[in-house]
This record gives C-alpha cells, structure tokens and sequence, in this order.
C-alpha cells in the first residue's frame, strides 16, 4: 500500500498502446496507457470504461459523433457501445475498468494485448 | 454519456467533506470530494478506497504511519486497514470505490454523509 506518482510511472512507459496495471481494487483495475494514433474501434460486452487524460488530448470516437476529451477530463464509454480513441499527438491516459477488461474489446488484431504488465 | 471536466466540477462544490457522484461504472462511483481539517479514523470492511489529489495535498494517516498525497498521486487503501485523510489546506480529491461506500465506514458521527448529490 503505496502511494502513485502518476507523472513518474508514465515517464517510464517507453511503448504505445500498452496499458500497463498500475493498481488494482475491488475487481477493478488502474490502467496507465500512452496512445497515439488510431485505435480500432471496438466495444466490451459487459464492461464499461472510463478514460481520464492526464497528458494531452484525444478524440473519441463513436458511430455517430466524436467528442474531444482534454486533460483533466473524463468519459465513461458504457458496456455494448463502440468506440475509438484517436490521438494526433501522445496522450497519457488513465484506465479504470474491471479486470477482465481486453484493451481491444470484441475485436482481436495485432494491437490487442493480452499479458499486461505492472505499470 | 458525456466528458467529465474535473476542474470545472470542482469549482462549483461549496462543502467541504460532502462527496459528490462523478461518475458510476461496472458498481463503482467516482466521487469528487474538497476536504480540509481532520477527518475521523475509520476502515470499509469489504471496500478498497482510492484517492487521487488533482488539488492540494493530504496526508494519510495510518495506525502505525502516514503519507503525504501530492497532487497528481493517489493511493489505494485496502479493506479493513484504518485510516484518516487529514489536510491542512483545502485539497480535492478523486475518490474511486464501490457504490455501496459510506464515507466514514464503519464508524457514524456527524461527518457521515448517507445521500449523496451529483456533482
């Protein structure tokens, strides 16, 4: 039981799209992931998903729309819906999901993780 | 399903000690919460707590030490250890737990809050 420094363990994150467990409560997990780029989109059957951005911007993107989240804010993307995140620039963001959570949903491609290391 | 601004958030809470709903996903709450002054010792028998400072710093003290939260760092406090967040000056804070999380836990004094508003 330590505490985090958020900025340090993201510094030490050298990959992109990797989301590694930073802590891990009541069935849930704290996920550090640098992203750039466009992701795939996807959805979680029975998850829902909350990203925080702690550096940077990203665009999320649904079927119907895309919304911007900046730093210091977040969104929850509930379970069933499809998303993608895209990021012109590196972004960090902050996971918080349970833990049974496959970064890439119901779709399996080359950026689909499924060991994930402590951040 | 819309982005959260944790700062703009935070401004419009006027109580300190009153945590607010942020967010729910997967049973769990993100709380937003101002506390300044010494808050009661108290565990959560079958709830892991999160903290996250995006303001301030705190202090947590435990039976037998504490630690400093700066801004930018949280610390998960398992079930069952005791605990109390004291601050010197107004910090904010990001609480994440399980919906059914009462804020002093297993101790009721004046500082218990039973319903809680949206922030």
């Amino acid at each position: 039981m330590s505490k985090v420094n958020i900025a340090e363990k993201f510094a030490k994150i050298t990959e992109c799209r990797k989301p590694r467990i930073a802590a891990e409560l009541n069935g849930q997990h704290v996920k550090f992931v640098k992203l750039i780029g466009e992701f795939v989109f996807h959805h979680h059957e029975h998850e829902d998903e909350m990203f925080l951005v702690v550096k940077g911007r990203f665009r999320m993107d649904f079927r119907d729309r895309h919304e911007w989240i900046e730093e210091g804010e977040f969104i929850v993307v509930p379970r069933g819906v499809e998303h993608r995140p895209v990021a012109e620039k590196e972004v960090w963001i902050v996971l918080f999901e349970p833990a049974t959570t496959l970064n890439t949903g119901n779709v399996e491609n080359e950026m689909t993780v499924r060991e994930l290391e402590r951040a």
